[in-house]
């Protein structure tokens, strides 16, 4: 193992790589901290060439590895099992090419997720897939895990942003899949890279649709006595054939976390559920969506529904929705964060047996979900039940 | 070969395989008559298990096959190489589930494309490719050809809008590929198939996203000295960030083919070219982008521009653009259709590159394209030079 620590060192320059046990640590796990594993080494690869030379390394040694973004990742697809090598990618973190003309960018997989639509956003592009953790969270980790968001309701999962690939194949080859128009000679082998965990492969190029940002936004609140009739909405707006951009519930237990955090949104905390309803596109067009979501959700027995008055407030209300997870730490030392996917129309169903069966076994739950795609992101404290798997 | 028939036969039932020359003729080529080869025989499966069949009979007797929708692919796709069987899959035409709530429909190989948005109308929703020949190609024609049509440029094509597939490999094994919610464990290899035109395998069933109606549709046809002038208009409505639901191209070849057959739509056969804007959407938000197009299209040079009155008109343009196929027959008695995608930045040069090109040699060439997303059909007649690829 040191000739290979040796041998990166030799190509990826001193600091190029990680392999004392205290600075292994911090690379056992990605998000899913129930499971880790320590790498014997952590390579920082500053563009396709270094990693061709990682991955001829590791192979020669028989040594795997696996490669690595912001660590954000909630399946444990950035951990480096038997001993692995972690291939970090922070340092390939490089713009390659914006064309606002064609609405096409070429990032290395380095680039965190929100500096891409913030370079974008001159030219009134932007990228859609917007995991909650678009602040740190990077391309290449979006691509190995196929990140979701808030706005994958409307935009689609980053699979539907990926024009073209290119990686650094198990054997050391180069392979480039796709391409800016979307159309490429062959199969498309993109969607099946994308989500596939960085086992086909380190992506060393992406190349991404950027979409034109919409001419206005309208953030609503809708408070309600419980989270069945928050869903009870959600299946309305969906049937009445509203698309909102993002359709986010957060249950009563997360509101409290949140509100006893620094991400605190003023959110009531005696209310059962609430709604973030985000509609975007033609400013004429929204005044007529807010009153019908309005009514809905009224119908529905909301308590209240607020609109954002101005983008600070815009922020406040998602505040709840983006800090739910950090405030979450707070209610119990380990915490075990399911991210499952059902069938919109059986939200209703799937919310009330769950938390039937939490009661049952003594488990304190708490929900919060992408309502209108039916991703659900359930918590519960790890110490409570064996998981059987890290996703469901 | 006859064994085989017998077999097939003995399976399908009498009616069930076609083997006499007579029989076979329509199945030497699809929309692509350029190339030929006459297939051994027609199989007409009625479900999964009959597909099966004719795979592992077809294995047995160590003879190629291919499935076949209705024909009127443009790359070759439905070509039985090597006196191979075609898998006729026109019997397997149930829809077996439609999923209002959940929004999607379950619907086997055979199914007309268009007739599924006509059973999916009462429910507000409508499937969203839309190949110019949806009267009469099927979903599995569709899935293998990764369909686009005029309304990708908003929606996506084929790929973007199935979400499952059930398919009969070569080895007569069957595997299940994705499923209703887009979201399944294990590597997402439904895109590799879809646009694999049927070479990994006889599609037996395909889970297709059905998208919301929009409330409303505008149709504007823009008339102009020439062709460049049409592209620029193009450029300017995509670089204002405006997203029309389909943006055709037709130029005054084409124009004058369409007015002499019997598809004719009233078009001024003195004009350059004609440009098809469709915007849809909240009714509401539809008059400004109309006056924005009018705009753009009059400061390009457009020498006047029309707005669909009712249904009746909006199919009266259409007919130009969707009968130009038909239409161009009538120019020479063999065509060759190239089907090419460029970036759509570089369309007014593609073209005018092309033209200069053709003018050189003698070629009579015409244009009618999907300007919005840069795929063009270009057709002349096939004598005049011997073409290296079916498509570009």
């Amino acid at each position: 193992m040191s000739r290979l620590v040796a041998e990166l060192r030799s190509v990826l320059g001193p600091e190029g790589c990680l392999s004392r046990p205290e600075e292994l640590f911090a690379y056992e796990c990605d998000g899913l901290t129930l499971h880790t594993a320590r790498p014997s080494a952590v390579a920082f690869p500053r563009g396709r060439d270094e990693v061709q030379a990682v991955v001829r390394a590791c192979r020669a040694h028989g040594v795997p590895f696996v490669a690595r973004g912001a660590g954000t990742g909630l399946s444990g697809g950035a951990i480096a099992l038997e001993g692995g090598v972690v291939i970090e990618c922070s340092r390939m973190n490089r713009i390659l090419a914006l064309d606002p003309a064609d609405r096409f960018a070429v990032v290395e997989p380095g680039v965190v997720n929100q500096e891409l639509s913030r370079v974008a956003l001159p030219y009134g592009l932007f990228y859609a897939p917007d995991p909650s953790s678009q602040l740190v969270c990077t391309i290449g980790g979006n691509v190995a895990e196929n990140s979701g968001g808030p706005h994958t309701l409307k935009y689609g999962a980053t699979t539907n942003h990926v024009l073209g690939l290119e990686l650094v194949l198990p054997d050391a080859s180069v392979v480039a899949l796709g391409g800016p128009t979307g159309f490429a000679a062959g199969y498309d082998l993109v969607g099946a890279v994308v989500g596939g965990e960085g086992t086909l492969g380190v992506v060393t190029s992406a190349t991404l649709r950027l979409s034109p940002l919409p001419e206005q936004v309208e953030t609503l609140l809708a408070i309600f006595p419980d989270v069945v009739s928050a869903c009870r909405t959600v299946s309305g707006i969906i049937e009445r054939g509203l698309v909102p951009a993002a359709l986010e519930i957060v249950d009563q237990r997360t509101i409290r976390a949140v509100e006893a955090s620094v991400y605190a949104a003023g959110l009531p905390t005696d209310a059962g559920a609430v709604l973030l309803v985000e509609l975007d596109g033609p400013a004429i067009a929204l005044p007529p969506q807010v009153a019908r979501i309005r009514e809905l959700a009224a119908a529905a027995g909301a308590l209240r529904v607020e609109v954002a008055r101005d983008a600070a407030e815009r922020q406040r209300f998602w505040r709840a929705r983006k800090g739910a997870f950090g405030a979450m730490g707070r209610l119990a030392p380990d915490l075990y964060v399911h991210d499952a996917v059902v069938p919109r129309s059986r939200l209703p169903e799937v919310i009330e047996r769950v938390c039937a069966i939490g009661d049952r076994h003594g488990l304190v739950l708490s929900n919060v979900f992408h309502a209108g795609d039916g991703n659900l992101h359930r918590t519960s404290p790890s110490t409570a039940a064996t998981p059987a798997s890290s996703s469901a």
